[in-house]
């Protein structure tokens, strides 16, 4: 059996791209419409996703009005309401969501989580986030927000303290002896009583053990500190390197911690974010993207390019290629990039712009064999264990992977055709982890 | 048309009796269960329910490990994911969560609910609790609990951030406008900037406006400031008087400090907490209780009757009637309650014991004739406006109540045979809160 990869959506918001929903075609309420997030989550069920993201913010995210008055995500379904309802309705997808450890208590996150991966029958995860937002911070009492440092020492302690609670109850606690009338068996509850630096937290948690013992940890580890805390926690980052080049250090950078510190580095799937554009040739492709950039708006692309730049290119030709600017000290690397991108595909100005006010991140842009191609060369070279898709636009955007990439894939033995099992662990490939207080 | 009643379900726990779990047929898991719950919930939306009310505890329930290791609520799901689920397998049915205003943040709460409203198609409620439970502060790491009118101040404040949060947007402020590029209009986006004694939040919410305007308020209500926030803020109180007289007291109570304050009387609905016990006749139903009550252990029984008497009842024959015992100070309306009850059903220590060790609040036992005859009787003479209804087991305690009772109150003309509308407001008859910063 060839080694697989592993496959989940980026749905929230259900597209990155900031001109999704204005695509031929594209639901514009796509992102806050749950009759569609349903028919979204059974068609990635129905194509064998390993699960359903959802990233989140605790902030309407702070832009200029130009901008803001244009993003389709600015109202966006709260992840466990979402999920919650998402898991009524599908049987075997993943179901992962969002939750920061610098907003929330661990008794609130724990048992959230636990709640959902019961309903789900095994199906939750948790991505860690530290919520590097400063318009969060406003929304609860914080004026300025708290530094990096503090947030990757709170986010450990978090963790800790979220996994001994998931840990309070042995699995086979419960016994529901209507006849002796003993519901659990008192020897098999644990009392956390943590006490640490950031939390004191009594326990034990209200909530039987999750059905996967914890549910999936999942993080985004890029930084020095997140890549350290990916290394010790995580079972799936979602990292997003622009190139394979990139994904390779960052895939060995993290596996090789694993292994510094004693941890199978099998047990973490490395999972970059890539837009998937799918057209009947490369061309096509290309001209879907090309029309989805062009309906990002000149004012707010432009910003971004500037950002992206570190160099004011509101005054340049929209029309013309990219003319040369003095060197500054500014965003060397950023500025790198622009000019690779803009040299690669002949881009003028506009369209360098729009890209970057649309969406500059990993993608691959091709016909279902092409993006296969890519996608196998990215597992063979230990760059990736599968990828986050992120939509172009929804429906089609969707529908094209679902449909011709995903086939394509299992046609050469890379994607599954059916579940292996019930619970996002046993999707993943994830051991199911032991209670620390009872074997 | 007559007056009539309005229907909720008390289920969390599914049953607020200790023993219901043994009773005999019972699901012994009916309260962790999301097939049984969701069954449940399509049952009583079939019976035309108003709501669906999930009460929360945010610790393990403090109490002796005999008892404890008896109690079937020991493991519960979390509101907003239960709800969620729910939501999403039902129609009409409102759904109520508890949230506490001690233990969470205005931001995280008003996001929850409106994602709730928005999912559910406009049928949330959000029971505003203060949390007295010591036991959840240290889950929250603090020593002590919040001081009484502390949480009540704090409860306001809090209510007054979650509603200015949910009136973040207009009703019309989402244009999505695909040809223009215009998503919603920034005019009808409204930033609170609450600076208050507990909170400061500077929103704007990153959610729509509810479908409700607001999700529909609840509250217990019984103590002075109880009542008072509850004629302030409530549209649906749920107090738990156990006599029709202590009823009527409260009602016109709650209902009078509404109009001293010039809000509308209709516009909150009492609907006190009540066990429904359906038989063939009436000795059947006080059977049915019997055998229910046996079924409580009489060691957690006997701690149970020595709180409400003040008195170690321990040492007293079980199968005796209750000996006189001295007057103290301790618990005198308690104890005159106690030997009321004693009195009017001629019970045994033991069977007392299993009463207050098992369900003691306002019960209705007999044929759904009678029940419903104090229904009506209730809402006739101002002591209820519908009820909360608390079943004795499941399901079949439950099926009684639905496929019983609710017909014999549709018959009378009590009770709904359909709905009317759609949100849970338009159940229950209450206005669509303006938005206060929008005309």
């Amino acid at each position: 059996m060839p080694k697989t990869l592993h496959l989940t959506a980026f749905m929230r918001p259900v597209s990155l791209h900031t001109g999704a929903w204005r695509y031929p075609g594209a639901i514009a309420d796509a992102n806050f419409s749950f009759r569609h997030l349903k028919a979204f989550a059974q068609k990635l069920e129905q194509a064998k996703f390993d699960a359903f993201f959802m990233a989140d913010h605790l902030a309407v995210l702070n832009m200029p009005v130009e901008a803001l008055k244009r993003s389709h995500t600015v109202t966006s379904f709260e992840p466990f309401t979402l999920l919650s309802a998402l898991a009524a309705v599908t049987d075997k997808i993943g179901l992962a969501a969002t939750a920061s450890t610098t907003f929330d208590e661990p008794y609130h996150v724990a048992r959230r989580f636990a709640s959902l991966d019961h309903i789900s029958g095994g199906r939750a995860a948790w991505n860690i986030v530290t919520t590097s937002n400063p318009d969060a911070a406003r929304n609860f009492g914080l004026a300025d927000h708290v530094e990096h440092g503090e947030r990757y020492k709170r986010a450990r302690e978090f963790f800790d303290v979220v996994t001994g609670l998931w840990d309070s109850f042995a699995d086979d606690a419960f016994i529901r002896d209507q006849e002796t009338g003993i519901f659990f068996d008192p020897e098999k509850l644990h009392v956390l009583d943590h006490k640490g630096l950031d939390f004191d937290v009594k326990g034990p948690l209200n909530i039987a053990r999750p059905v996967q013992g914890w549910p999936v940890i999942v993080q985004a580890g890029q930084s020095e500190p997140g890549k350290q805390l990916a290394a010790e926690t995580a079972e799936v980052v979602f990292a997003a390197p622009r190139e394979l080049a990139t994904a390779k250090a960052l895939y060995a950078d993290v596996k090789g911690r694993m292994q510094a510190i004693g941890r199978d580095p099998g047990h973490l799937k490395i999972l970059p974010a890539a837009m998937i554009v799918v057209g009947d040739t490369v061309e096509d492709a290309k001209a879907k993207r090309a029309t989805l950039d062009s309906l990002v708006h000149y004012d707010s692309a432009i910003a971004s390019l500037s950002i992206a730049l570190g160099h004011d290119a509101s005054g340049f030709d929209p029309d013309a290629p990219l003319p040369d600017i003095p060197d500054t000290n500014a965003s060397k690397s950023g500025r790198a990039e622009v000019l690779r991108l803009a040299h690669q595909e002949n881009l003028t100005v506009r369209q360098l712009a729009q890209r970057y006010g649309g969406y500059a991140g990993l993608a691959f842009v091709g016909t279902a064999k092409t993006i296969a191609d890519e996608m196998e060369r990215w597992l063979q070279e230990k760059g990736a264990d599968g990828f986050t898709c992120v939509f172009p636009f929804l429906p089609q955007g969707l529908d094209d992977v679902a449909e011709k990439l995903v086939p394509e894939l299992q046609r050469r033995g890379l994607f599954r055709t059916e579940y292996e099992g019930s619970t996002l662990r046993e999707h993943l490939g994830l051991p199911r982890p032991k209670n620390r207080f009872f074997s």
